[in-house]
């Protein structure tokens, strides 16, 4: 039965109950963490022989190089080879980085901020306000990115189908309005594919700043966990036949394809845009660690022999997710207090509560030892407008914790629900 | 007989010679490169085993922590004990980043742009005017960063010992003056270590801008080619006991330890700006590659057993270094037209030449096929303002390549010598 159909008496009689289990739950001592989607151990042993696949100097010689020693800014020959297999992109659109994309997205805002894009009449610094777009729920190290520039952060509505787009082309006629955070595949935290449609729209903006530039994160590009992999067009060239060539800046890494923090990343762009972009990260950097690209690309082979791994790792979260969704299912669904999506790739599931529950759901779970993604983090400067976005990152427990962890939370929900509803909190 | 003692006669002779040798030279077609302080093959080799130190997942765990998994931003403990020895600070006084120390003080003085260091009013680009310090001749990579940054590059002559204080002390009265780029120990090009003295009065600086930072660029610091390891002062404490804890940022890495490119680096600062400076870096990055660092850490073990590494590659670097001094020792120095020191450490022989030969000598050598430092490039602006200074990078060709290599630089630095004498050029 639905919370809301309930009379007050049977409201009174579940929140005795539900207390109960909280008390109950709360006694165990759990410390249990669904906060953050870092890939668990059983993922980090399968990748494990990349540790030895280079093990004598005559391994490290590639595309005639001695990865050992400086040099070579923009990343080994062979890196960006894989990397534009796996993007669909061209080789000469990819600039390979260090241990994480999202290093590079940091630097490419810097740079506007510092120097200026390729199209920019001025360092963004020396403007009076710089806006840029933020489809929400999002990710919050992107907005955080933007925060920490002194941006002003403009909330954009995630739609079933990617951002509102009607938003997104009202906003970009402000010419403060420099550009938009996307996750275009498996979105964070709501698993969203932005349809071909929005993708399109995207790239035909006209945004009035010239310098106007969709980040365009594919961190999930090959991360299915159910089914197979689906095929997702190359935002390059269809920016290029939309008629802007240097409006985005694609971003993804091999953090949850081998090791989180240990891999290596691409920044994908016109090649105007990687011209200019190495031509400043020169002063930063002589090279990045082409030992760890040659390392990679002699693991990982190619897209096929990548996809073929990402089914090992989709065999170990899949689990996991079911464990999520399947209890979601079983002691939410009825009650009507909450609705969230099933994603089949990504590494969230993104629950959106009655309005005004999830600061208090999550400082309940955290009362009973379960950590979770703060409340908020998934908007602009934190504050989710109806408080009720709340991301479960079940990648890293062991199914055991998990289910331990998830039943936390459901009860921490439910609790929430019935004190709003019982007008206690 | 030196050149200047020589008749026309006598000049004439012998540059019907010595052009007669550089013709000889260039018609043998070579490629050799002493452009860069790159270690060579062999020093490259004698590391090999740590491409193998880790190979099993139960060998990833260290300080508790699985190295493999995203976290600890600010690097593994293990890793900042061994830099502290290293360096004589203390763990907590050490950042530990990815696979360059040129990245780590980029990433500094890009804060002090974007943000403002622990103690400035305001960030930099928010300022008319920012001057930084460059004891010259320098490291060309330190001027550039300064450059791209549009600051006022202020040249201060690097005297036997240091640079030159009083000049520096009298700059830091401008409070447009905000920092000095340091490489104290074998310094770049010239090979000079810091006197005391030089030290101390860096450390007791009263500079008027708050936010003044000394970058000390410890490159150098185990890098002894020549006789045992020289100890150093630690710069943190030194400060820190003349009233100026927060005045210096020192920097180090394995690049000409390990694998130049894909070692690990340092930034050794007060425990104040390190936490300053990872609330910055929290934007950027989740954390740097753990699993290189323990890489490292069970590699290089402590600092006695890096010495003793250090000594294998002295083994290989010494006969390098003589090749060129011994050359520069029989074919130039009875001439008189150029003056170099001796260095035992670092990577650089500086050699000083007449006034106004830099320029036309390494166009004569890239003429012949040897590639070396640009001339004016261990200047601000690239500009030697008395087109005398070139720096020999000895350490990349194998001797036999090398003895050719120094052997057509002094042909060319004698016809240089030889065409000004005569006032052909």
């Amino acid at each position: 039965m639905k919370y809301v159909d309930m009379n007050s008496a049977q409201l009174q009689a579940e929140y005795s109950e539900v207390s109960k289990c909280f008390a109950e739950e709360k006694q165990k001592g759990l410390k249990l963490d669904m906060s953050r989607g870092k890939p668990g151990k059983e993922q980090l042993d399968i990748v494990s022989d990349i540790l030895t696949v280079l093990s004598k100097p005559e391994d490290c010689v590639a595309d005639g190089l001695d990865v050992r020693n400086y040099g070579e800014l923009t990343g080994l020959p062979c890196a960006k080879k894989y990397f534009a297999e796996i993007l669909g992109c061209k080789p000469e659109e990819c600039f390979i980085g260090g241990n994480a994309s999202l290093t590079l997205m940091y630097d490419t805002i810097a740079k506007a901020y510092t120097h200026g894009l390729l199209h920019s009449e001025k360092p963004w610094s020396k403007l009076d306000t710089v806006k840029f777009l933020c489809p929400s729920p999002g990710y919050d190290r992107h907005f955080n990115i933007s925060r920490s520039f002194g941006m002003e952060l403009i909330t954009i509505t995630m739609t079933e189908n990617g951002p509102d787009m009607d938003a997104v082309e009202e906003a970009v006629k402000d010419p403060a309005v420099k550009g938009i955070w996307c996750v275009p595949k498996y979105s964070n935290p709501d698993g969203i594919i932005y349809s071909s449609e929005i993708i399109s729209r995207i790239a035909h903006l006209k945004p009035v700043a010239p310098d106007f530039v969709v980040m365009w994160d594919n961190a999930y590009c090959i991360h299915e966990f159910e089914g197979d992999y689906v095929p997702f067009p190359d935002i390059l060239s269809i920016c290029q036949d939309a008629g802007n060539p240097d409006m985005v800046f694609e971003y993804a890494s091999t953090s949850k394809v081998t090791f989180p923090g240990a891999g290596i990343s691409v920044m994908a762009a016109s090649v105007d845009n990687i011209k200019y972009m190495a031509g400043l990260i020169t002063y930063q950097s002589i090279s990045y660690d082409k030992v760890n690209q040659l390392r990679h690309v002699r693991y990982l082979k190619d897209k096929t022999h990548t996809l073929d791994l990402m089914k090992k790792h989709a065999a170990i979260l899949r689990p996991k997710f079911h464990t999520v969704l399947d209890a979601l299912e079983h002691e939410i669904a009825p009650l009507g207090i909450a609705s969230w999506k099933r994603p089949t790739g990504g590494y969230f599931v993104s629950v959106d509560t009655m309005d005004g529950l999830a600061k208090r759901t999550l400082a309940l779970c955290r009362e009973a030892g379960v950590v979770m993604t703060s409340a908020g983090a998934t908007f602009p400067y934190g504050a989710d407008p109806r408080d009720r976005n709340i991301r479960i990152a079940p990648s890293l427990p062991p199914v055991a914790e998990l289910e331990e962890a998830i039943h936390v939370f459901c009860v921490c929900l439910r609790l929430a629900a019935l004190e709003k509803l019982l007008g206690r909190q």
